[in-house]
């Protein structure tokens, strides 16, 4: 339904093309650079694999050690590995982290994460009955997240000089629905404008979270949990999220994948020439993951994947091929039994 | 009963005119410039028409997919298309949509909104009986609007010598009445000023909004619910709005428009020679919209209209004839039938 | 009783004299500017009368329409044509005002107000049972003043070097017992300070409120309602208000008249070099004002009067008599039965 | 029992001695005259008498007018005059004072008070059953002290270049325990350096306060209320809030008096080489000061006394005399028969 | 069992080694310095023994003075003795002290603590019974942890240049799961990166800590009471916070020491090149601290250890011997019974 619906834009959006669109805050002597640095993780497409890991803040070590895990997940170092060996688009993941390991790792293309939060703080959800002495101390006790700029543009230009390490862009996190959104959204403005004004690319990762988020809004949840019936609340809040990060700058936004690819048609519509990826998520069979990713850039004619504990919760060897089965699907237009064959 | 209580102060405004007028705070060096700004988003008169689409933050999606909204909506383009093909004084969205789409756009006249928030945030409404449970739950769980500052005058002014883009002035929303009010005061005093000092006009968006301010504030519902009975006290609160435009050195101010347009004449004295223009609300019937816009101007006194879902939910032609009849009206003096005649 | 107890002071006082006090932190070279700007506004003595207007922010439109206001009060330019022709020390009003109408009224001397709130947000009075869930609901739901610097004295000055306007001084309101009391101390205390560096008159408004001052700290209230019992408290806490204003560095003080004149006379002596004024509050009979006026300042032995409701609700040929029936008073000690004569 | 216990190090606290100190963040350039200032108020010797009289905003005029307070009190002036013609090692008081009357008393050596609150929000004591909504509206209706600095260290060297003024050294307020220590420990450790950095003796008030603070740590009510049986938990406490002090780097601490003067041993040992000085508190019988300055520094072997009020409450003349009995004892050894002699 | 499972990447670690890892953000000018520096305090290897006394401001008095602590504990310069004296790594405590005692103490090597709080804020455990007014008390009444910055690497560089001091680096504490996590993480991130911006190593506190962390995260409490059963979730959260360190860009972070030291295993490799010591925690039996510190480094693998209660609360003497014989297990590879000898 979609596809018909929206053939029009799509159609006009494709031909027009929104790559190597160039920003109006990127100062004229920084514009070759602006373009060498989109160019070099969407390999001059409109395409774009990101091997997000900035979980050992995010999720603490839970995603690196357990049940699942490869023990080859353990050590950071692994991360860098996966990026400098297998076939990314850019490896995103916090300064500090490129701070200690970017020497050693110098072939990658780096989006450096300003911002993150542990998990630690955990939400109760309401209560069934509202007035009661129980709610009152949910709410009470509930908190907003919040996750701050821990580092500046400023300081991701001062890095890349140091070390002449090769920095695409920064990436920011963004909860909207939280009571601190304003704090959020006006750090994040300020993040993508600095990064033009650097020549540098601004991605975004954007979730409704919080108090006054109804439990509909946690994607991951609502697709496994709800199914089909409520599946367009669900599209509209997407799309909500990737219109804000086009009314923000942002030249690519990180959203949860939704249910079914076919909802991201509408979020890819709102995203206008912000493109648009999606998170993978908790682990899934190996196979599956590169149906989704096929089905979201085909059939939800997003612009790719951000995946981070699908690539590093494996060992060294079958992360690194997977990231070659996700890049063949992104950047060469491979079909799923294609991506399979490189595993 | 408006018209004569205030046909002595109103004459004497016409007549003195405030059109082109300079605030003190404008440098000597930047007087051309700012006239020039206001001359053309005014067309030389006191009118203005501003075409005014920050909803992809303030709404998310709901006010571009949906029952009722041409498919046309769906991606931000249709939002630059229309003011590009269109006959409207400015046209107003975030820094971050400008700065995406303003070198595809560059004959439209902007105003830059530099804060915006998302509608995730609901207010639960007092309970009938204030001291139960209940009423202490909603009060915990409310939180009172805040829109924080995104982008600054400065960035702006360097988006403008960027870009070469035709930027004429700057717009940021304040919710009175919120707790987090002298938050938003103190950033719109700066903003005013600080654009007076570059030459830039300076518009507010103006609302009474939180746990503090009782439903009868709420414009849009009043009218539409309340009728006549209290319109009074609607008018009232209009005027301490307006009036807090004027405080702050304001060009401009955009405030919702009251359930009928001799609500607005106290409004427009109140806002002495701040010009006044009033939100469009949700969609109405286009002949209905052209006879209210008529009517705040000619039996409100009002200077125009601020107008975005009444016009961008339409297909693109559609919009563009639209804009026209607006601006037939608002500047060029013609009547509700006169304009009807151009969609 | 008070005249008698403070006699050696208050003629200690009267003989050493305050008027004409430079501060210790003005600089040498703005020594002259500062006494110039002082003798301005208090004709050389130590008196000042002050048309103080703030209330398009702090009170909104109530002030200015509705029953009892003279139809003139419409619209801000009332405000500035009773300054501009009729006999007044200072004319007090938001930056922003004098930066839309300054310009046409250049013949004014101005006292920039820095700060400002509305009211929009009321307080609910503890319950008569403090252990009540309506007790809890009033607790959760009260929300303490604060009023922060819309403006910097960077800006003022900016402003009068731009607009080469007679700019006197700056005003800043301070809510004591506020639960922001803290932020609004540290602003005023640098207004101050600042002012001074720049040879500027610095006035307080000072007034105790929030949820911790109880309801006998509501002067105006406490003056009507509660008489003679109380009115040592009341008398108190208004030297404890003048008193903050000397310790922060402040030429005059604006405080809430109490019930009785002769209680100001304790505030006068906690003041010490700082003047004290006093607020008008409601529109009251004509006569009663001047009779009040003289009363504090004869009785009270305070330095003079600061008006604004009194003044511009009436016509503003009402208005200019009025000011200069206030001015007899406080620069020409007149008595009430010569004042009124000038109405 | 302290005595003996600490005997080592208190002998080789003496015998090294921390007599003119000089910390390791005073620049070269200032060592000279961070010397001279610190000699000044100590008169050479590690001993202290400040007259400490910030209450005009501490206690508003609670402190200044009334039963038991002589009407001298009334007026500001009278501080200064106590300064200049009494015999004190130092006058600390607020900026904003010192700049009003500061030109007319140019003989006083000034600590520059730069942060304080009034005393108008009080706490609510818990309520014996804590589950109670008694006790629940109590917690919602207290707030924790916050005091935020109102001058820099900045402004005070400004003051002091403008002026001629002889100031000394400078003042900061901690309420340790509040909800907002972080604000103020930072505060003041900026303080403390900003001093140091430009020569100015650094002296630090220290009090646990709060909701969190049981009531046994109210030393004053303690020392009266509860006597020996907790007094253990006292001097502890109390010699928590003198080493915070030292590991801030401040010059001198002033604490609350405890109950007995041995109960200091423990603080001052605490303090290591930071000077200790208790506050004299409410109005005591003359004699009895000067017996408990007596005993704090001989039984306490702490460096002196911090008054107050129980110098300015008195008649010109007596608090003339006052200061001087008190400084025989502080500075020359005087036995508390000598120096009542002087009364 | 932790030993097999990461032989491969814990083998990889030590083959390669981290000793003398110079981060990316070290600008080339400070290299040297920087190297220079960590060399200092890991004698060229990579461990560290850390004599940690921040107590002063961290627990006020109660480490210094009472049953089963050493008279020679109670002063400040105590403290300074030991670590001049006896042999240690580096000595961290806090800027004032340094300040205060550094000139007299010249041949140190410290680490500048910039972050502190007392502890009289004591936290109120959850009800057994969540909906009960008692439990709602205490969500109300608790206050999460937060820890400012008191000075910045800024005023350390000064302090360095000013004295001459043997400044080897920072410290600063983080409380992970606080509602106020995002600041400590922001401004930790910051000092570590302005740190080594200077040349200086940077030490990070990490504490899981607040309402929201669960009791079982209380390291030490866990590691008493809890035994075997839930060691795994303590190691997990373990993990976190060296990872958080890590992802920040540490040198060192400091945790609690869990109830075994196999556990330190899977934290020490989520720290990745980040070195591990722990803390000692409250007094333990001399031999029982050195088996703890041998085990803790052979067997849970970790850099050494950050000692302070365990040293200082003994006579100078003992703790004197006590930093000989910590030193020969940390840096010289002593077995327990050689370390005991040293005693």
């Amino acid at each position: 339904m979609f596809a018909k619906l929206f053939k029009y834009q799509r159609a006009d959006l494709i031909k027009k093309g929104y790559t190597m669109h160039v920003p109006a805050d990127v100062p004229a002597e920084k514009k070759e650079l602006f373009t060498e640095n989109l160019k070099a993780i969407t390999r001059n497409k409109d395409h774009l694999f990101l091997f997000a890991a900035d979980q050992k803040i995010e999720h603490l070590n839970e995603d690196f050690h357990g049940k699942g895990i490869h023990p080859d997940a353990a050590g950071p170092q692994h991360l860098f590995r996966i990026a400098q060996q297998g076939n990314i688009g850019a490896f995103a993941t916090q300064f500090g982290l490129i701070e200690r390991y970017g020497m050693q790792y110098p072939d990658i293309d780096y989006i450096v994460k300003l911002n993150s939060k542990t998990n630690i703080i955990k939400q109760r959800p309401h209560s069934l009955f509202w007035g009661t002495l129980t709610n009152i101390a949910n709410i009470l006790y509930n908190r907003d997240p919040i996750s701050s700029k821990l580092w500046s543009v400023d300081d991701v230009a001062a890095l890349k000089q140091t070390s002449g390490l090769s920095i695409r862009g920064v990436g920011y996190t963004i909860y909207l629905g939280s009571k601190y959104e304003n704090k959020m959204l006006a750090e994040a403005a300020q993040v993508v404008h600095n990064a033009h004004k650097k020549g540098l690319v601004a991605i975004l990762w954007i979730y409704p979270r919080g108090m006054h988020v109804s439990s509909a809004s946690g994607f991951e949840l609502l697709g496994e949990a709800a199914g089909v019936a409520n599946a367009l609340d669900e599209a509209e809040l997407l799309a909500g999220a990737t219109g804000v990060a086009n009314a923000l700058g942002a030249d690519v936004v990180k959203v949860r994948a939704p249910a079914k690819a076919e909802q991201l048609e509408i979020a890819k519509q709102a995203a206008g020439n912000t493109m648009v990826v999606t998170s993978g998520g908790k682990q899934v069979d190996k196979a599956e993951l590169l149906k989704r990713i096929y089905e979201q850039i085909h059939n939800g004619h997003i612009n790719g994947a951000a995946i981070g504990r699908n690539i590093f919760q494996h060992s060294l060897q079958d992360a690194i091929k997977l990231t070659q089965a996700v890049s063949a699907i992104v950047y060469d237009n491979a079909t799923v039994e294609q991506a399979k064959a490189l595993l």
